[in-house]
């Protein structure tokens, strides 16, 4: 069996990203980071999504990005920006942006890879229903492959790296219908970047806002319990 | 005064980035990073040289690289090879190369860069006298580049980043005259791979073999303390 590491942050792109993956037949090794994010309740939700598809492994890696600040994800006194039209949210990187993060993500998934003798990594982001983040397009991702290609001994040996995106096309919507399709129990998952104490949703938030319209528009109900934290 | 980020092991590569950075008038930001490497005295080092240049900051970045490993730098149980020829280093990728290292480390420097919201990196890669690691080469750098300029959002606001490389075709011996005319005291650089408990060098690893004939080269003293630990 192949296998393949994916990244897994324990929302819904991720979680379905993991299913797609296991769907294609790879073996799965799982990668989350604990980074300071102030949302550290999602790690509960990868810990949880990597035991319902049975991971081979699944890893946390701590690393520290609160430590360089500028980003309300990792900053307490940075607020998270709430209830964002989608105008807004098409036109400016907010300040949820944590720098460099996926390419700091890829890398430490790129290493594993190669130790792994693994030559697919699978990364869930997408480029039409998200908060307009750069390291999210397609042609940040190519970028990164074809770097990662010239980075490693593997590589050097021949041994092609990809990188997988199957959701970079698909909005919010699309990408729940094939969770759903493929089994993900989206109960499981988290995606609020300002969760109150008890882990209830803001519903305010970008990443609440996104999620609760694709859950509508793809007319399947949502499990998500929103407390009132913010109100 | 522009700010740029320099990558400091405490080498004498990465010291004489640093000068040159210095003398090309950038005020320093110095990052070094804890990895879990067995010569994890090259740090003091990076101090050492960061105090001598008068930098404006210097991090340390803990990261837990030890915890894939598939590297001699960073597992107890893997031994460091020694006595190497200079065939053996230019045609052999041997097992210090630590997997994604450099990637992982300009990465950390990407998400500093934009948070101080500079627009130079330096690293004191070189691709002639090394041990063949991938990630030393220009290609590499280049592309490491490229997917930079995508991943930002200080990149998508048009400020570009540059990589500079100032050593990337120099010789070592090359690089130690180009920084004692600088200024760098290289009594303070550490290069062993696998130092002994002292802190003294081997003399054996490929680290020190290519030091040593550096400054042969260079017809430059070296004041490094080699002691008997592996004989």
């Amino acid at each position: 069996m192949k296998s393949a590491i994916v990244l897994l942050s324990g929302g819904i792109d991720s979680s379905t990203c993991l299913a797609i993956a296991k769907d294609m037949g790879f073996g799965i090794f799982a990668m989350s980071f604990a980074y300071g994010q102030r949302h550290g309740v999602e790690l509960k939700s990868a810990q949880n999504m990597a035991s319902e598809f049975g991971v081979k492994e699944h890893r946390i890696v701590h690393i520290d990005l609160a430590a360089f600040g500028g980003s309300s994800l990792t900053s307490p006194v940075m607020d998270v920006p709430k209830n964002r039209t989608g105008h807004d949210m098409s036109s400016n990187i907010p300040n949820t942006y944590v720098p460099a993060r996926n390419t700091i993500f890829l890398s430490f998934a790129l290493g594993w890879a190669e130790i792994l003798s693994c030559r697919d990594i699978f990364t869930g982001v997408n480029a039409l229903d998200y908060s307009g983040y750069p390291d999210c397009r397609p042609e940040y991702i190519k970028a990164f492959e074809t770097m990662a290609n010239l980075a490693t001994k593997a590589q050097v040996e021949g041994n092609r790296l990809t990188i997988h995106t199957p959701l970079i096309n698909l909005t919010k919507a699309q990408i729940i219908s094939r969770g759903e399709s493929l089994g993900v129990d989206f109960s499981l998952t988290h995606s609020c970047y300002d969760p109150a104490p008890d882990g209830g949703a803001c519903g305010e938030c970008d990443s609440c806002i996104i999620r609760k319209k694709g859950f509508e528009s793809a007319g399947i109900p949502d499990a998500t319990r929103y407390t009132a934290k913010h109100q």
